[in-house]
């Protein structure tokens, strides 16, 4: 049984999507933290951040940090945070998310936006990636 | 002026140290989310995790896998989870946090533990690094 991660990477459940190279994919949280919330998903379905391999565990981190720099210069916000908890979904995702106070790091409060102000938020992340 | 972990990498203030490599420190979170939480320093002092030049960014991601996976064998939890907030310190840091349940990743409810405790906790994943 594939995840919902595979499921949107496969194209079988649609996303807002950011970016994605050979090993990793990135698109919105439908549930955002806060405005321009990405996740980052290794395409090969693994639970544990600490049981991917090195070289996957590097270069989901390498894709992280180059969305995270797309982001911070696409989203007005005090800087980009990163997040893997993994507790809901069992496919490595790292939580890249526009900070404004502490509040968007806790994961309690959410962002309740429309699909046009989700398309726009991901257009504008997707111009400084080219 | 240093940040507060500068004055800890450079032993002006005490800690629980877990490792250190050429440019990177680990030590214990003194107000820890969950027992085990730890706290991944680069050396060089730089505010937001996305300013690390890519190298630096690298291997301190390198250097939090390979303590995260020395918590997760000595520390009972799900898994391990990270963060990078960074709205209090102005110095780069890698939140590695044993997760029992999501309020483990919400920074709202912290873990009391003496001295004695975080010492225990401390040599325990520091046995797994060997």
């Amino acid at each position: 049984m594939p995840s919902i991660f595979t499921k949107i990477i496969n194209g079988d459940i649609p996303c807002y999507k950011i970016a994605e190279d050979a090993d990793n994919f990135a698109f919105l949280d439908i549930n955002p933290n806060a405005k321009g919330h990405t996740l980052c998903v290794p395409k090969k379905e693994v639970d544990k951040i600490m049981d991917l391999d090195e070289e996957a565990y590097m270069k989901l981190m390498s894709f992280s940090r180059r969305i995270g720099k797309a982001i911070e210069a696409a989203v007005a916000c005090k800087r980009v945070g990163m997040s893997v908890i993994g507790l809901e979904v069992p496919h490595v995702h790292v939580h890249l998310i526009p900070l404004h106070s502490m509040k968007d790091a806790t994961f309690q409060h959410k962002e309740n936006l429309n699909s046009e102000e989700f398309e726009t938020i991901a257009e504008k992340i997707r111009n400084y990636l080219k």
